[in-house]
């Protein structure tokens, strides 16, 4: 019956439907005294945008965000920031055939079962526009952890279909990601998987792809055990994005090759700091981050959208076949990269301000 | 600063170290009216418990519980269910040279970066032993669900190091799992991860697996999106488990070689009912259980205890080498089967009782 | 760090400034199928809003509701219902000579102290006029509990400084209230409380009062103890609302005047159902809803901004005298009984909810 | 179906009934490296418990608690702090007759009815017992709160029945509290309210008065605005205490007898810092801490169970009438004033701990 927040002290709460009035997001926990650059949020979200490239959408949304509370004269005051972002370009007509059919791969069904009603338009709730308001509240992250540590966090398509790279993470930079329209800072793999995704729009079909995201420089001590793992914490933020599948850390589902004494990362000291020599672990061990590089993987499942035609069922139980038109995304990833860095944003920002409680009581 | 609940109105708050006075759990949000059996709750323990075959530690725990509230005439009252379970055979002693290491692996580190003390005999509040609580809580979670829903929660070893089962997940029961001390349903695959296991205890080494997990018969309608998806909050139950390394459900990471008219599962109707012609979604969609069975898996790192010698650090910096005899498992997997059904058990009763809310207003 | 949602599974988040962009709530957990009627909820913002008559400030803003999702066609579709408020008459200007100063009984230096900056246009956050969407979201409350329950709540101002009326709570109507300028239902009283707050304005001055709260025919059950007692939820909710400064039920502190042979309210069975003689409990014990009215009172101080002249210091501790011309309330109960109300139906509503748990598992 | 916890980041769970096995609770959220001393909480509890005086029940209990995690060599860890106090000196037969009525003024017919089945012997759940559980976790956070700020937190019997002290709250110490039976700092009026008791005793009838609390030095910047507001959770924790009727802080009800020109406190500058000429607000305004003392007051109603015979219904409707022999208190403040103190330091050590993450950040 709720369900629309995430986090404990950094609180984001987000609503609104794919084609409904607007969309938007209640971030409640911003520390006061922060600098908030609209331009940032909105360069935020327009990597999130549709319209931005041929291998996306080709609906075209601007999503610039309006901030209604929480920032006097540019600064955060401590309450609340509230974010809307107008629904433009709706073309709610299109989903007019679809109003009563359970569209394969979508949440129509999930919907219809658990609420009886349902705002069909654009997938209503369902629909993955709504991480626009994800973004808007992970861009005041990234400002906050920023300012108060430094934190760089980069996320990237590492994997589409049967095309992959395997770029050291520790080399990869903001303008390696942006430098082509998969966001793949493998140049050659990048092209590779641009041709790929061009074959599949053509084909009509959709696919999938892994998403890697480095965490540079965390600080330690951040995850409250025994629950609120802080992987534990990225693993739900990453599974409640739209079309994930999967989440894995550090060697992830791949540990089952090593051997105890392969995988275990030997604790040394570099320049008098406590480091280890390997980082199988992706930075994390009792789920309190060590202070070693965070390196996750997500999985996303093909956009079930596609022009392809496919047999479904309607409300009430008649056998129907659909295709659609036009505006869906072949691929989801590039749109995606910005999705996970917020995620990421929000979660850490969350257990940063945690941890700070303990500086209060030494 | 806290950290040791989960759920929402189904919470499990657990607490105790491994060498402690003792361990155990509250239960706050058990219906009144349920018929509450010690004698299950301990199976269920007795299944996590160590010493229960030559594949595990040879500490010895009978692991009982002692229920201290909550429970009258064996019902459930409505009120918090507390639970205790002593810590009878610990040998803390063991642990002594312990006491200012930096286990590799182990959340020694962490620990210490974070709360600048901590309790380090045999591994502390990050000891799995404090799982235990959880499969009690879990105990008390799968008598709701089976009173009211008739659920069926199995899971059971698939991986261990090389060696893997593709048994139809379906197919699998209680029965099957409890055959052999791996706790692997496919019983040829059994013998050799067994014998895998055992060679592997011999070389003082440990390996890890995967664990997959099926619930039979779910009802539609479990998950609270946009945050609190189904899927997402199965992923964070299951990374905040001891040596886990990644979630997946339905196709999981090899969702990225289908593509979208692949991965799409149908709707249809079957004995008038609606259901999907494939089930790669792993039975929840928009975050939300469509009533198709519900498949994940979780993958778990080698012990970080190993007998072989392990270079480290101890608080000071100082450069030292470490082997540790004696009492730890080579492979956790065929403990942890219990420890994935409690904490599947757990989330599956928080979501299926919120859910109820929607019943009382309609 | 955030503090700015209310309820369990029925969370009502507010944000925004007094004379900021504009306010608003999101109300997540409202339960699908619901017909939500923007004419009622602007109905119920209107006996808040400032300008309805000479004992309120002259201040004139229509607080007319944008909903902005989470209703489709008309009805609750089970998503986060989010509601804009826009600030259309705001005189920021009039504010200017108050940036730098702590004015007395106000939240000024409350805010500067923790956060350090804040937006001191008409109170910024600590302004009443954020309670503008509390009585919005209150509406949404109210739709639901009408729907499942027949909730009649009603609230009334009681007492104005010295003056006070004994009217028996289960008589009054809202036809009684809505009868006059201060929302008094007895009507001789009614004229006396105008005829003073009119001479209180014309001495520059303020008055404050207690408002009587009814719920009549409540359900049995409402209340989680031991924590969320009902009754304590209500007091929180009470004293969240600006200006506040007591909360009593049933005898509230007159009940040391009695004995406990005099208190008790004795059970019996009145048309073959459990009732009591007497209600001095106000219909809650032990935290739960008996069934019998619920009855508690709330007090209000007298409004901190007056006409006449007041000593203070500013940021840099300089001793000022300042005076406030024009846009204030004499006595804020009138608008208040609105707000009063809205919390009331909040939290019976969060806890309605709560309850229909129970009947999910019989 | 919970309801259990109390606190957002130093949270208190509280289990057990008044003739289970045993009762206590969890304490999640003390902060590492604090000095756990168990004598303290001890003698905490003994100012609770029964037995004390012949102005209390003689049932006599020692409630001295078992501290079973999160403490390790006398400090804490950062884990969570089990405690459990054993139910030694029950006499459920007592209640055997009582098994199927609704005493009057008690929560028998409440949880009857919410829950379906209860545990009746002593009240159960709903036994003031249960409240050692909140004075063991109250000393736990007095003790942070003394280690961190000096916080010294007096609560005292301010009316019984009839009679009542006018005491400033600034002048009381811990000895004047402590130095009588009934815990009024005003050794006169003590006196008065002794000799009551005692005949309202004779009388086997009960009485209820007011409990005052003054923090004096509290820091500036706890509580969370605008629902968290920090007198309004001290009202709802005050009302969360078996048998109280009414919450006020500052003037409290008498706040309508003021006029805004003279209730609004002054700001000025004392010895270089700021303060208030007066403290009519209670050291809250606009639900933040002030830096002022902290004044509020708490009704208590008269105890339920007396000696007089009374009429009531069984569970099937039948009249019946009943009378309680021996074991209960005429009036319960003089043991109350350490459950307010506790329940005072719970929610103070919440918001302070919470406030400290401000400075992480600046």
């Amino acid at each position: 019956m709720s369900g629309n927040t995430i986090g404990k002290i950094f609180k984001v709460t987000t609503w609104g439907e794919s084609h409904g009035d607007s969309i938007g997001c209640v971030v409640d926990g911003c520390p006061s005294g922060i600098t908030i650059d609209t331009d940032f949020i909105n360069n935020e979200c327009s990597r999130r945008a549709p319209g931005q490239s041929n291998l996306t959408t080709p609906r075209k949304e601007s999503d610039t965000v309006r901030i209604m509370s929480g920032v006097y004269n540019g600064v955060s005051t401590g309450t609340p920031i509230a974010i809307m972002i107008e629904n433009s370009n709706v073309q709610s007509v299109d989903y007019d055939n679809l109003k009563d059919l359970f569209r394969p791969g979508h949440a129509d069904y999930s919907y219809h079962s658990k609420y009886g009603t349902r705002d069909h338009r654009g997938g209503g709730r369902s629909s993955a526009r709504t991480t626009a308001s994800i973004v808007a509240a992970g861009a005041v992250a990234k400002t906050i952890l920023s300012k108060i540590h430094g934190f760089e966090i980069n996320a990237y398509v590492k994997k589409v279909y049967n095309i992959s790279t395997n770029i050291n993470p520790l080399s990869v930079t903001r303008e390696m990601v942006e430098s082509n329209a998969i966001r793949c800072p493998d140049l050659l793999v990048a092209e590779e998987m641009i041709e790929l995704i061009e074959s599949i729009k053509e084909q009509k079909n959709s696919v999938g792809g892994v998403i890697e995201c480095v965490i540079k420089n965390p600080p330690i001590g951040m995850g409250e055990p025994v629950f609120d793992k802080l992987d534990a914490d990225l693993a739900k933020a990453m599974l409640s994005i739209n079309a994930t599948k999967g989440f894995e850390i550090g060697e992830g589902f791949d540990v089952i090759k090593l051997k105890g004494s392969e995988n275990n990362d030997i604790f040394t000291i570099l320049n008098g700091k406590v480091t280890t020599k390997t980082n199988h672990s992706g930075g994390i061990i009792g789920g309190i981050s060590t202070g070693m590089p965070i390196i996750f993987r997500v999985a996303f499942k093909p956009t079930p959208t596609i022009g392809l035609s496919q047999e479904t069922i309607d409300v009430d139980g008649n056998m129907i076949s659909i295709e659609t038109a036009g505006r869906h995304d072949p691929c989801v990833l590039p749109r995606a990269v910005a999705i996970v860095e917020a995620m990421a944003a929000i979660i850490l920002c969350d257990y940063y301000l945690l941890d700070t409680i303990k500086r209060g009581t030494r």
